[in-house]
């Protein structure tokens, strides 16, 4: 197991669910950056539980302790350490008492990897709840790019096939995207967020769940980020974005789309602006041959509905070999992708900051 | 710049597409394994170019020539190195003649990026004539896993939007992959192929090109590869994947498509069978959090169309700064999907034996 | 900065000397193995201050509070992540007030690489106090290592010119270790440790320090672990021992006394010993081109004089830029290397346990 | 096995003694650096055999050819290969025949790492040989680090216990150095390298072999490279150090005689120099607390005496399971010090060089 991502900004992710605590260490940030630790937890209240009636009632208050790496508020070049303390422990006689692995998650999986040593309680480190330390990371880092011109935002693009108002790949509006996530759902559009708002609703009232996609967008990149081949900067966003649980799929500027294309529909000119070198339409979503273009970066991630539902599911009894009725209890969000836009925006940061130290 | 990937079986691609040679070298490869070369110059041949119509006439032998670690034909425990020479190299004057970046290319990126130093001639290290050396490591390795019991094997879902014969999650035909693997086109529908080929021919005749998606499925695996969060099976499949270039996205089961489900459509049942515990369909695509479930990987990639196009383009001249007209001279495939097939069948071969040399 | 080290088991060390707190992640470890949190301190307790005259006064309880990583006290597959609260924080008014950095550190190297903004109170990040995790991730891991048949000793080889008894190479009496490890200082001979005291004392009286010489030893080894060139034995030993702050030299097996021999002299003979390969004596330190022999590995770390001394020293003032005199006040060991002895074994311990999970 | 190393400037060597060919892939060179191929040509050279009666008489040529990287012969970002075609080559009937294991060398640990898989003929990967690469890599690096001031030189610290005149760490003479790699044996004293030779001699008309000493230093270096703990200049130096065959020990600045001073003779004081921070002395060689000080990077390397020699020995037969004698035919380098000065060199500008494309 290796909850650690980045080659220059490393990132690694601790904690189980119900352990003692989840938190995050990220080396190689650079030295002399204030942390402003109110903006931190505005970000970080983005993806906390209980904002809505779409979310999980459960509240962790997500008090983030830092550890290390901060002298007077400022980062010193050592590593940063900080952790939220879980208020909500697992009980003793709690594990072992796996035997019916739910549909759609880890439990099956991580007990055969594991040898059934894995930490069950509230889906160990498997759990959503890991995303939170991601968006530590993610949210100091966004405060390190916002200050070299580069501003990342995403917005929930669908769910369940409700989509929002399209982004201008070509000149996103960050404003708007910033406006979007103080609403209930992070959409440009406050009908679109409404429809699935109701969508949510009806999942959450037949005791099912629904899926969706986020599209993200950061602006302000230099030329000449990333690499060909094995390290380009898609290699890249998309090995910390399937970090993110629950994700299915990522694609970047046209993306499944480009496949339906002919090469005169889908490439992009290069234009002058101002003597600069730009593209007059982004269908390539800001990387060319795995290196930023200078143009936004564009991608999209979908995620899988909640598999957590309180529907009877069919699995098996693991210690009986034999079929068996599942229903999940407790309180699940119907839908993460609501919570899940700042884990999205955290992935992009962390590795755009990974890339600009490497440098151009 | 860092053209390598993998953990434990780590693969380094070199060379340019005019320079004297293009190669590959992979570490960690297990000793005693015996490789075929015929077996791998077949199935090199199936991305060669020049076998129909539809790919360019450019013919290289694609003769692969050992230099280290093998003896006897069979792995020695030492790094793997092998090289195809090129017989089309450049000639001195090419260089530095890049004035018009090609729309769609990395042409202008990688002048940036290198300062105008790098080797622009038939695209240099950037040419799709790189993923041969892939080929090299992902055929040499697709002999080592299928010793394991493992079967790699991808068609050509779709191009332009003509698609193939859907594919089995639960059981894929992998005869009926390796029978597409001898066609024309890649496809489990030969009338499917037919068509694709003459969307593709409508395409050459316009002087465009189309796109397409690419589909691999991977059986055998045991359950308990990968791990979670940064370093699952998605994540490091589709660090290898995006290497390929021309991809524009990747996606696992169900995919985007898994966005517009509910949770009791998508999650997969487990039920037991002969005593194993299985799932009764594969809309997870064999990955759940981040390790092998046991079922057959399913994922997906989709290919932009070729971006070097005969229409005149516009675009701009970099010395002049200024608005510029380009036409691509030259033969280019107006559909690289159809060469794609092995490379793609390569990146996933590659990441699974190197997954299964960490371990469960 | 990257306070990493390892392959498949990373350690990732976090903390600055009066910062919140000091801790350490280690990724890797084995599911299932139960870890005795008493053992565990007994171990720390080896490195804490205060237990001599010979070290610092400063008794910080090191008190190890575990995060992540086990459940019910056993492994769980999850990164294994613990901190130790500093109780001795720094004051904010120390923060910028360096100026004259001291002889022999990294004071002037922090300063300058971090733009100064790195925490100088206590050494930051630098201090021997970080340390302190190395030594928790080194203790589990040994506990998981004498599972395996493994044994790790390390004794005080010599001090300021004061030698140990020696160690047998072919069969190091790893319980004559384990002894000394109990004593006031880790040496074979008692007699040789009362007289290290003694120098240690009379450089006390002398407002000075001392260095020397820790051996250490692993028995239990397979035939198999590590690989020739870049990635052996040596090299991973020595990346690690040299995380140790004050080391400044590491030899294997008969080490630099190897440059004096003839081969016939230094080459190890092979031998058959009930039915296994062994050689009748251990020059080679138990590695032959990078791979471990099967024969103890053998391997031996010079540690410098503490440089923080009383007396008066030449420095300068980087404000003013000229000479200027430095007294280092508080109270510093004289001699590093009593407590440095399980930060030798630990550092070894992470490395043996990264090359067992990595495979022969 | 991963006979690579580095972190930006990633170093990969492949190749058997008496495979096809040997060479070496170095990935992430800065671009548009020239490459002079006569100055490699010399650099090679100087490891090269049969220079005079104290190496082995087998010329190889050791012509390099350069398969990627370059474009006009100046680096184009792209990974840059080369190899060295061996003309040497294995006969089939060589494979196989290795009962009786060398001792001092790595035929028993291979043929067990690798159930005997492993290519013996020549030592295979093993195979001193193996270097040449090394040197192509370190050859074409120290060209690079020569236009940025930084000049790195060794000699011959010691033969058998003979010891050239001294290095002067504060300010050593690159320019003796340089003349020193002209001569038989790249000493600062022609007096004791005549020595060294007459003990080389000796050592040859008794069939045996003498070890030695390299020392190594590199000017020009900026303060501020590395980092604390263990990704450290020391750590990182000493990763690519091992990685030559036959060295046993490695020691920085005082290195382990550091172990026998007090503080107040070990610590370099700082004094101001022409406007910038020196050190009055280097015990330190270059590096405090893992980060170059600005002052020159002073290292050792120890080596043993070659392992073969005409002598007989005892060993084992493998197959027979009992002990054998071996008498090793062939004609090896009395000495393997003489020809391993460039490869200390090429270790140190490989590492240094990926220190600087790291950044201070």
């Amino acid at each position: 197991m290796a909850s650690q991502f980045g080659t220059k900004v490393k990132v690694s992710i601790f904690g189980e669910s119900h352990g003692a605590a989840i938190g995050v260490l990220v080396d190689g940030l650079p030295a002399g950056e204030a942390i402003d630790m109110d903006e931190l937890s505005r970000f970080m209240a983005r993806r906390a539980p209980g904002l809505g009636t779409h979310t999980t009632p459960r509240r962790d208050g997500d008090a983030v302790r830092v550890l290390a790496g901060l002298t007077g508020g400022v980062t010193n070049g050592a590593p940063f350490a900080a952790m939220i303390e879980n208020t909500n422990t697992r009980s003793a006689d709690y594990h072992g008492l796996m035997d019916t692995p739910r549909p759609g998650h880890a439990d099956y999986t991580a007990y055969v990897k594991y040898g059934g040593h894995n930490d069950i309680s509230g889906g160990g480190h498997f759990s959503g709840r890991l995303t939170a330390p991601l968006c530590i990371a993610g949210g100091i880092t966004l405060q390190i790019l916002a200050r070299r011109g580069i501003r990342i935002g995403a917005h929930i693009a669908s769910i369940h096939g409700v989509c929002d108002a399209p982004l201008d790949f070509v000149s996103p509006n960050m404003d708007a995207l910033a406006r979007a996530a103080s609403r209930p759902l992070a959409t440009l559009s406050e009908e679109a967020g409404e429809q699935m708002l109701a969508e949510i609703e009806k999942a959450r009232a037949a005791l099912d769940s629904v899926g969706g996609v986020i599209e993200c967008a950061a602006t302000g990149l230099p030329v000449g980020l990333g690499a060909p081949m094995a390290d380009g900067v898609e290699n890249r966003i998309a090995a910390a974005v399937f970090g993110i649980p629950a994700v299915r799929g990522i694609e970047f500027g046209a993306g499944f789309a480009a496949a339906g294309m002919t090469g005169s529909e889908h490439n992009d000119p290069f234009v002058m602006e101002d003597g600069h070198v730009r593209t007059a339409a982004n269908r390539h979503g800001g990387v060319l041959g795995g290196i930023t273009s200078g143009m936004p970066l564009i991608f999209r991630a979908a995620f899988k509905p909640t598999p957590s539902i309180a529907q009877e599911q069919d699995t098996v009894s693991l210690v009986e070999g034999k079929a068996a009725k599942l229903a999940v209890h407790g309180r699940h969000d119907p839908c993460i992708v609501t919570r899940a836009v700042p884990c999205v925006e955290a992935a992009a940061a962390i590795t755009i900051l990974d890339l600009l130290e490497e440098g151009v």
